[in-house]
C-alpha cells in the first residue's frame, strides 16, 4: 500500500543486455536510443523523460520521451553519451494531469456541451502546480489565472487556459508525487580506439635484422615506419617479461632446449623479475619507454599481454608458495589440458586462500604498466580464471584509468565468451577464423553486430594469430590472404594480423592449425619485401577504413543478396557515406554473381543510375537498378569494395 | 572481492515473465519446465539443481538439471506443481571437483600416461567430502577410501575411485562452499478452473418465467438443470447489489425512467445497502445461499461480477463522502469518457487522500463474497483504477482464499491488459470477438497461447457479453452463431457465452456492437425452446470439452495449414488426445478446400491411414497422407471437431 499518485506503469525498456544486469557499451558521440512501454490505467496521459548522467557526477541531464505509437504505449528517445566511462540512466513517467484536463475539455467544447464547469476545474488544477513550479513559472501560470478570471465568457476562459505555451509549460512539470521511476540502468562508454583500430601482432625479440639474434626494443623502433606506413594504429606484444629457464621449451615446443634457446615468453618469469619486468634481451625499461614515446609519434598505441603464467622460476614461486597447487608429492603442478602438459607453465590457484592477495597483486600489475603508458592488454586465456576476478579487476583499473581497453582471448565455448564480455572485456575475440562459407559468415555476423551481441561484444576479427594459423591460408596460396585480409578489415570496425600474414607465410604443423618454427619457441627474422607480399592490399584496405567512417562502425553491418554462394555482397553505411564489399569465397577459382542492390535503403530509384566506385582498383562503374553482375579473379583482385555514389 | 570457491555462472533463465518481476501461472498437476544457460570459467565440471517449495512451507524440494546441450552450456530440468497457491524457485549450481578429476584422469589412464600422482590426488579430494556428507555417504567414502589405499596397484585404485557408486554418490554432494544461486522466482498455481470452464452469463432478473415480471435467485435456481444440461460449470451474474434510484436509467440506456423500471445493475447501491447487499427484488442472503449450494449440486459455481460503481445513493456517499470527487460547485462528478456521460455512476477516487481505506474496503468486499462461497469475480473495468491497488487486493484476497479467480474485463490497449493479468488477474478477455478473418485469428491466438504470453495471460473467451453484439453476429444468422461457438470452445480452454446467444438471438442498436432492448436496462424474458437455438450445438461442444482433455488445456494450440483463406484449421493435443477442428470462417458460403495434417507430429508415416471422427456429426473418415479434403457448409455444419485416431 505505497503508491497513489503514482499510476505510471515503466515495462520492457530496452535495449538492456540481460535485463539490465549488464552494462550496454557505447562511444564517444554514439547516441543511445532507449525504447520502453509506458502507460497508465485509465485513460488519462503521462508524460515520460530519460535522466542520464556519468556515474562520477551529481546533476542529471534530462531528455523528453515521445510517445511513438499510442495504441502499442511505445515511448522513445536518444541521448548522447560524450565521457569515457560509466553512465547511468533511468525513465521517469508523470501522471499529466493538465493536459489530461485540455484533452477531455476540447471534445466538450467542440462538442458545444455544457463545460463550465470544467473551466473551474482546469484553474483550480493548474493553480496546484504552483507547489512545484519555479519563480517565472509559478508568476506566469498566475498571470494567466488571472486573466482567466478576468476574461468575459467560459469561450474566452477556454482559450487562455489551452493556450499552447501554458499547456506545454504545465506538461513541462509534472505534479513531482506522481514521479515513477524505471531501475536505473547502466552504459560502458569506452574510447572510440575499443571500436575502431586496426591492430599489428609481432614478437619484438622477432623483430630483429640479423637472423638468429635476439630483437630488441630499439628494432622495433626502427620498424615503426613500416607498421605505420601499412596504417595500423594498435602494436601488440605477447609477454615481454623475463623467460624462465627451468623446463624451458625449445623450437617448435619441444621439451628440450638448446643453449641460445629464447624460450616461450608466456613462461614469465626468472631471476630478472616476474610481470612487472622486462626480458634483458628485450632491452630496459628507458627502451620500452622510449618505444611507447616513438609509437606515438607515429599514432601508434602499444597493447600489452597479460598472461597469468608464471615460469617455475618466477619469483611468485618463493614470495606467495601458497598461491600455487601443490601436488601430494610436495611438487607444484603444471599447466595441463589432459593429456596435453605444459610443464613450463605453473598456473595460479585462484582458489587459494590468499586469493585475495593474488587478486590485489594483478591489479597492481596492470596499474604497473599503465603507468608505463600502456592502456591496451591483451588478456591471454581470461577463461580459465574466475568470471569474479575480471568483473573486479577490470572495474578496478578502469577506476583509475577509463581509457583502458581490455581484449579477451578466450577461445571457448559462446556462453562464456559472452558472458567475459558482459563482465567488463572490451573487446573479444572470435571464431572468425574458423567461418569461411557465405552461410556461416552471414548467420556469425549477422549475430555478432545485431543487439543484444552488439550491445556488449565487440569482436576484433584476428586474421591470423600466433596460436593459429587457418587451416583456409594452408593451400590457398595469396588469394586466401588477400579474401581474409578483405574479411577481417570491412566485416568489423576492430580487426588485427599476426606479423607474417601480410607476407602470406606461413607453413603448417601437419594436420594442425599451428605454425611450424612458431614465434612462440624461437627467434625468426623476415624479410619485409619478399615477393608475393600483400603489404599494399593491406596499407590500401586500412587507408579506406580511415577515409570511410561508415567501416568505422561496429554494428551497422548488413548483407545484401548474391545469387552465388561463393560470392559474399555486404555493406555498412553511416550517413551519406556507402561502402559495398563484393567478395568471392573462393581462392581457386573465378566466379560471378548478379548481386542485389538494396536501392531503397540508398533512396534511389529502379530508374537512377549510380556510381560504384572500387575503391581496391579505383575503377568506376555505372549501376543501374538493384541486380547487377560482378566477376572475381581471386588471382587478380577477390573483393570489389564499392563506395556508392547517387 | 567476495567469491571465491563461488565459480559457476547462472545466465537466461526461461521461461521467465518480465525477467522474473511476476510470477509464472500454472495449475495443479502442471509440470513446470526450467530452462539455463549454466557454467564456470575453466573446463571443469558444474552440476546443477532446482530448488523449489510452495511458499509457505519451509522444505525445498531439489531436482536435477540436465545439461541437454554442452556446446551450448544448456540445462534444463522440470518439476510438478500440485498446491494452490505461490510457489519459489530458485537454480543453484555447484562445481563438481570429483567428477572433474574422473573425466581427467580417465583420460591420462586411456591414453597410458603415468596417472600415480593423481590417483593420490583424487583421494585427497575425496576425503574432502568427508566435512559436509551424512554419516552413511561417508562411511561408504571412508570403506571405499580404505579399499583403495589397500589395494595392489594404481590400477586397482583407480577402479575403485572411478565406480559409478562412489562417483555418483560424491556428484549429489558437491562442496556446499562453491553453490551459487540465481534469484528466485515465483509461479502462481490457479485451480484447474482458471485454465478450464465453461461460463454463462445471465441476469438472473431476466430469469423470470413471466414477462415483466422481476427474476429471482429461485427463479435461478429452476433454471439451474437447463444451464448444466448444456455443460456449463461457472454461472456468471452482473451485479446483485441495489440498484439506485437517482439518475435511474430506462431502457435503452435513456436518461428518464418510469416507474417500475429496474435500473441498470452497474449502478450500484442505495438505501438498502451497497456492494455487501443483495437487490430486494432478487431476493434474500438466504435464496442466494440457496442457490449458490444447488449451483454445486449441479457442478456449477457462481461468479459475481466486482464493479467499483456507486450510484448517487450508495452508503458510501454519506459514509466517505472524501472517497468521491467533487466539481468546484461541489457537487460529485459522475463518469465520464468525455463527451459520453454516465450520470448514473459516481467513480472513487482512488486519489483521496483516504485512499488506505478504499484499498480495505475493497478486500472486505472480496472477502464478504468469499464467504459466502462466490470464488470467481468478474471484474468490472479494471484498467480505470491503480495497477498498485489490484496487485495489493489480488494478493490479499488469495492469502485467505488461494482458490478465488478474478477475470480481468479490461478492454483497451494491449500493454495494459497484459500488465493487469502480470499482476495478478488468473483470466483475462480479449479481442476474440474482433478477429473473425483467419490470418488475424492465426496471428491473436498464436500470441495468446505461446509464451510469454502463455505464461501469464488465460484468454477467457467470450462469444457476445451485455455490452458485446460482435458485428460478425448481426447479419450472418445461425450459422454466425454456430462458427463463433466452435471458435470459442475449441481455441482456448475457458470460453463463455452471455444469455441469448445459445437461442442466436440479439438486434443491435443500429451502427453499434450494442443489443438493443439490452437486459442492461430492463427485464425481459426468453423462450429457452425458442425455434433456430443452438443448444444442441453448445451442449455436444461442451460435452466434447469434457470428454477430450487436449481441450481443457491452453497452450497447446496449433495452427495448420489450409489450402483456403475461408477454411480454419487447428488442432490441440494431449498426449494420445488429438484433437482437430476445421472450420468455415464463412456463414454464407459452402467452401471447400485441402488442408495438411502434420503427420510426424502425430506419429504418422504417408502410407499409414488414420481416422478421423467428426465429434459433432458422429461420421467416420478414413484419411491418407497429409493432404485430404474438406467441405463445410455454414448452414449444416460449418466445423468438424475431429478426434484423430491411429
Amino acid at each position: 500500500m505505497t503508491r497513489n499518485r503514482k499510476r505510471a506503469f515503466i515495462e520492457n525498456v530496452r535495449p538492456l543486455v540481460d535485463a539490465g544486469a549488464y552494462p550496454l557499451k557505447r562511444e564517444p558521440g554514439d547516441s543511445v536510443k532507449v525504447i520502453a512501454d509506458i502507460f497508465r490505467d485509465g485513460h488519462q496521459k503521462v508524460t515520460a523523460w530519460v535522466e542520464y548522467r556519468p556515474v562520477d557526477r551529481k546533476k542529471w541531464h534530462k531528455v523528453p520521451m515521445t510517445c511513438t505509437n499510442p495504441g502499442m504505449d511505445l515511448w522513445e528517445t536518444e541521448f548522447k553519451v560524450d565521457q569515457i566511462g560509466f553512465y547511468e540512466y533511468m525513465i521517469v513517467a508523470y501522471c499529466e494531469e493538465y493536459g489530461t484536463w485540455v484533452f477531455d475539455t476540447r471534445k466538450k467544447v467542440d462538442a458545444n456541451v455544457d463545460y463550465s464547469s470544467d473551466i473551474l476545474e482546469g484553474m483550480a488544477l493548474a493553480k496546484n502546480y504552483r507547489a512545484w513550479l519555479n519563480e517565472s513559472d509559478r508568476e506566469y501560470l498566475k498571470n494567466m489565472l488571472q486573466k482567466a478570471e478576468k476574461a468575459g465568457s467560459d469561450l474566452q476562459r477556454w482559450h487562455i487556459l489551452s493556450h499552447d505555451r501554458l499547456v506545454e509549460m504545465l506538461a513541462e512539470h509534472p505534479d513531482p508525487a506522481s514521479r515513477v521511476e524505471s531501475e536505473t540502468f547502466k552504459i560502458r562508454v569506452d574510447r572510440k580506439k575499443a571500436r575502431f583500430a586496426s591492430w599489428y601482432e609481432c614478437f619484438p625479440r622477432s623483430c630483429g635484422f640479423e637472423p638468429g639474434k635476439h630483437g630488441t626494443f630499439r628494432d622495433v623502433i626502427k620498424r615503426l615506419p613500416h607498421i605505420a606506413e601499412m596504417g595500423f594504429d594498435v602494436l601488440y606484444f605477447p609477454p615481454i617479461h623475463p623467460v624462465g629457464f627451468s623446463k624451458r621449451k625449445g623450437p617448435n615446443n619441444s621439451l628440450t632446449c638448446q643453449p641460445g634457446d629464447p624460450g616461450c615468453p608466456y613462461s614469465i618469469g626468472n631471476h630478472h623479475g616476474g610481470h612487472d619486468a622486462i626480458e634483458p634481451a628485450l632491452g630496459t625499461f628507458e627502451d620500452f619507454e622510449a618505444l611507447v614515446e616513438e609509437a606515438a609519434r607515429y599514432g601508434i598505441e602499444i597493447a600489452l599481454d597479460f598472461a597469468i603464467n608464471c615460469s617455475p622460476d618466477h619469483p611468485y614461486l618463493k614470495q606467495h608458495p601458497e598461491w600455487f597447487s601443490r601436488r601430494p608429492d610436495g611438487t607444484i603442478k603444471f599447466a595441463e589440458n589432459p593429456p596435453k602438459k605444459y610443464e613450463d607453465i605453473y598456473p595460479i590457484n585462484f582458489e587459494s586462500h590468499d586469493y585475495k592477495e593474488i587478486w590485489k597483486e594483478m591489479r597492481r600489475i596492470f596499474l604497473f604498466w599503465a603507468r608505463k603508458g600502456v592502456k591496451i592488454f591483451r588478456v591471454d586465456n581470461p577463461h580459465t580464471k574466475p568470471f569474479a576476478f575480471w568483473e573486479w579487476v577490470i572495474y578496478e583499473v578502469q577506476q583509475k584509468y577509463p581509457d583502458v581497453i581490455f581484449l579477451s582471448e578466450a577461445f571457448t565455448r559462446p556462453r562464456v565468451m559472452k558472458a567475459l564480455a558482459k563482465l567488463g572485456f572490451t573487446q573479444s575475440y572470435s571464431y572468425f577464423t574458423w567461418r569461411n562459407e557465405k552461410a556461416e559468415l552471414t548467420e556469425y555476423f549477422s549475430e555478432l553486430t545485431t543487439p543484444p551481441e552488439s550491445d556488449y561484444y565487440r569482436a576484433n576479427l584476428f586474421a591470423n594469430t600466433p596460436d593459429i594459423f587457418p587451416t583456409f591460408l594452408h593451400g590457398g596460396g595469396q588469394p586466401a590472404y588477400k579474401i581474409r585480409a578483405v574479411l577481417a578489415t570491412t566485416l568489423s570496425s576492430v580487426y588485427g594480423i599476426f606479423q607474417g600474414f601480410e607476407l602470406c607465410e606461413g607453413i603448417p604443423v601437419p594436420g594442425k592449425e599451428e605454425y611450424l618454427n612458431s614465434d612462440k619457441y624461437e627467434i625468426r627474422t623476415r624479410d619485409w619485401k619478399a615477393p608475393g607480399n600483400i603489404v599494399d592490399l593491406i596499407t590500401r584496405l586500412n587507408q579506406i577504413r580511415h577515409e570511410h567512417p561508415a567501416l568505422q562502425e561496429y554494428d551497422n553491418l548488413q548483407f545484401y543478396h548474391s545469387e552465388n554462394d561463393k560470392i559474399l555482397f555486404y555493406g555498412k553505411s553511416l550517413g551519406d557515406n556507402h561502402i559495398l564489399v563484393a567478395v568471392n569465397l573462393d581462392p581457386f577459382i573465378r566466379h560471378s554473381s548478379f548481386v542485389h542492390v538494396p536501392l531503397e535503403k540508398f533512396g534511389l530509384t529502379p530508374e537512377q543510375g549510380y556510381q560504384m566506385h572500387d575503391l581496391l582498383t579505383d575503377r568506376r562503374y555505372l549501376w543501374y537498378g538493384s541486380k547487377n553482375y560482378v566477376e572475381l579473379d581471386p588471382h587478380s583482385s577477390p573483393a570489389h569494395v564499392f563506395l556508392l555514389r547517387k
